[in-house]
């Protein structure tokens, strides 16, 4: 099947009208991405006012590229559509290869204005007459980390060194500034993120939320999908969609305008009507759909299906180097409701009591061991090796605070290759000290390893993880 | 009247029992703590095993220390107490000076042993006999930022150029991990919270909670007091304490304990009773006792008090530069259940709609406007200012992703200028995109503006602080 879509994510050349040499304006940055990514098709600039741009020739019109164009990133300011709608037919009937236009130019359908309204219907008509597929107007671009694509005007996210990087979440956001947010938090964590594929798909005039789903559920180097979500106007179709791709690969949903007052400012920004929200959550918990309610326990999660094996049942032990921050945790544990603690053996209980030092916690509560401030690295990591190897256990909760005393490097390096070893029980690791642990969340984070900022972190992504597990098993039960 | 524990934030002589010279041992980090903070009194290291420690002279028993000695920090292993405690009485009978100990070693009570009881009963017994005060055992120590002390052992947190920073927070924990994790954290904030005083508590074998409490309360250095508590064995006297408190000054207290289990987790901890969570909520809530449930919203909360004046009423405008982050905002407003968005004045609107870009939105709904990432930095500027101008507006939560195209230096600056100008009204200020925004936000929290990382953040705080208004303003009216 030729799937004009594939354009957008593995284009073969890109032309980028509104190229700009300035580098404060989004026809610079594109190109600039695309340079720092390491595209490796051409990129054509599409420009009268320069000759050349970081060294790639300039074309004064897009009918003017002498080799094959599928992807068109567009942006110009948004009145100069007709002509540029009026050299695309040109080019078309030439040449007849553009696939995709990436509109990432605002002041279109979004402005609710008779012309804004027009010059969309002028982008969409054009590009329907010619089987051109249009994602935007008024999003930011797309990225593809696989195939090296960065069409977005973001500031360079992904330091070269890491462009290679194959993460499994691939993500669709129906907001440009949370698009361009969860890029930029994202590339903040210890380890830069790089998603699979990313869209921001602002007024959906073509492209929109399903489309992109459904290339996603047939995406093999996709794992887990993430979405940003204002409200759909066809929210049943949505859904069912949603609810076929969850039997196959987790969704995390950040699905906003849950009040009745942010409905109404959802609304106001891309005219969604974000729909009940009674309907949409049931419809979630129904489908094994995960709902994420901020944006950190989205981040979380989705990190945690990408770097992690689904848990095989819901025992999770919690394992805490201190007692403050192990507390803590429980409460958040309680709160999440889907965990439970596991009852381990008596040999590792044993095992456990023998390993750490006398003062430490093992079992009280059941299924929580404080290994305490005078645990070694080894102490940590053995620890960790005995509750891993017990059958009761499904996955586990790591929380250290690293001491001062205690060698990050080494503690890194031992955590990465014990947990090779266990590649299918997922541990939720929180080393609690800002940037002072930086150096041992890196270490993990560079191998694969996900980390989180704070046990309660550690919680959320545990608590949707086992939900999903459930679901599936639950449904393997059923059929 | 003569409080010992002045001795305790303001010594004029420390001396260091167990100093070492090796860098991985407590001994040593607290002498370089001491350095580094800046502390203008003289450090007495006490060792058999060292001629100096950083250029210190070092003495091989307290007793021999010539000079007048307030402070002792104790940090040798647990086994040595009965000969140190010996010596100590030994000085006292001669000199008569010190005045606290604060015992960072482990292995005391907290071990629930025999061996470990007795060296907590024998420390105690011999400073009781003395009429010093003791802090510890099994804490990580005490820090004062205005005079310049810190005997912790977590690594020095405090850059020497923020050493002088003059914070109104004071902390008490009741966990070392948790002390030195929100320390940590703190420090990693884009500009470095510099805590007022700080004090892990440790087995609370003399010094407790209440009597911190009652210092913080009488110290007018202390504008906010922060706390983690797993539990008090006397929960009527402490309600009592904190319900006095919080008529002057916020308390905002992390409690964990909050469910059964971790209730038992806390009791294997510290041996402390969590005690009913209904009723510390119950008595929280109807005494203006501050709840927070998250270390960041702690933390959040507490900067938020200590930056900002509070605000008059609940009426709070949210402003925001972007859809998707103010929807998302909107959503956790609304969850927050006692903030309120305000009415502006037509002519308020006026000016905004004015001032703004076309696309912008401004009241819809009521009391929200997004003025579009086509604002630059002056609309940023002008539209905050015009909503603080209107007398309906109480508080403002203020979030914008800053795109590439605007410069964050001129923004970070311009709103300094404006923020003097309105001190008496709160503007939680979110600048979302990770380390992107690094720059913006520094300037502003050099500044003493203190910015939150996500606008669910911002909210929390401006929950919290409205929350703490009203209970004050509604004492008043019962006066």
């Amino acid at each position: 099947m030729d799937n004009k879509l594939d354009a957008l994510f593995n284009p073969c050349n890109i032309a980028v009208i509104g190229a700009s040499n300035n580098p404060l304006k989004a026809g610079y940055t594109v190109i600039h991405n695309l340079h720092q990514i390491g595209y490796p098709g051409g990129v054509f600039p599409v420009t009268r006012s320069q000759e050349t741009i970081l060294g790639r020739k300039c074309h004064v019109k897009l009918s003017d590229i002498k080799v094959d164009i599928d992807l068109v990133v567009l942006g110009t300011a948004a009145p100069l559509i007709y002509e540029i709608m009026e050299d695309l037919e040109i080019r078309m009937k030439k040449y007849n290869d553009v696939k995709v236009i990436a509109c990432i130019a605002a002041d279109y359908g979004e402005t609710k204005t008779a012309e804004g309204i027009r010059r969309q219907e002028c982008l969409i008509h054009t590009a329907k007459k010619y089987g051109i597929r249009v994602v935007g107007p008024n999003c930011i671009g797309v990225i593809d980390n696989i195939n090296r694509v960065d069409t977005t005007f973001v500031e360079t996210l992904i330091p070269k060194e890491m462009g290679g990087c194959k993460g499994g979440i691939s993500f669709i956001s129906q907001s440009g500034a949370m698009a361009a947010s969860i890029l930029m938090m994202g590339a903040s964590q210890p380890a830069s993120i790089s998603m699979n594929k990313f869209v921001s798909i602002g007024n959906m005039a073509d492209v929109d939320c399903i489309d992109l789903l459904e290339y996603f559920e047939a995406d093999n180097d996709t794992k887990v999908i993430g979405m940003y979500l204002e409200g759909y106007p066809d929210g049943r179709r949505l859904i069912e969609t949603l609810a076929r791709i969850a039997k196959k690969k987790p969704v995390v949903i950040l699905k906003v305008g849950r009040s009745s007052v942010g409905a109404q400012a959802a609304n106001s920004h891309t005219g969604s009507l974000a729909g009940s929200d009674a309907v949409y959550d049931a419809a979630f918990r129904q489908y094994g759909i995960i709902r994420a309610y901020t944006i950190e326990e989205l981040m979380d999660t989705l990190q945690a299906f990408d770097a992690m094996s689904l848990p095989r049942g819901n025992k999770c032990f919690l394992l805490t180097q201190a007692g403050g921050p192990g507390i803590y945790c429980t409460d958040a544990y309680m709160d999440q409701g889907n965990l439970q603690f596991p009852r381990v053996s008596d040999e590792t209980k044993e095992e456990l009591t023998n390993l750490l030092p006398p003062m430490a916690n093992v079992g009280s509560p059941e299924g929580y061991a404080d290994i305490t401030a005078a645990a070694g690295a080894r102490q940590h990591v053995e620890s960790l090796r005995t509750i891993l190897a017990d059958d009761n256990v499904d996955c586990v909760i790591f929380v250290t605070v690293v001491p001062t005393f205690l060698p990050q490097k080494e503690l890194g390096e031992k955590l990465v290759e014990l947990l090779k070893e266990y590649p299918e029980k997922p541990v939720y690791i929180c080393i609690m000290a800002g940037n002072y642990v930086l150096e041992s969340r890196r270490i993990l984070e560079t191998n694969g390893i996900r980390t989180f900022a704070t046990p309660s972190h550690c919680v959320k992504a545990a608590g949707n993880m086992t939900a999903y597990g459930n679901f599936l098993a639950n449904r393997k039960e059923e059929v």
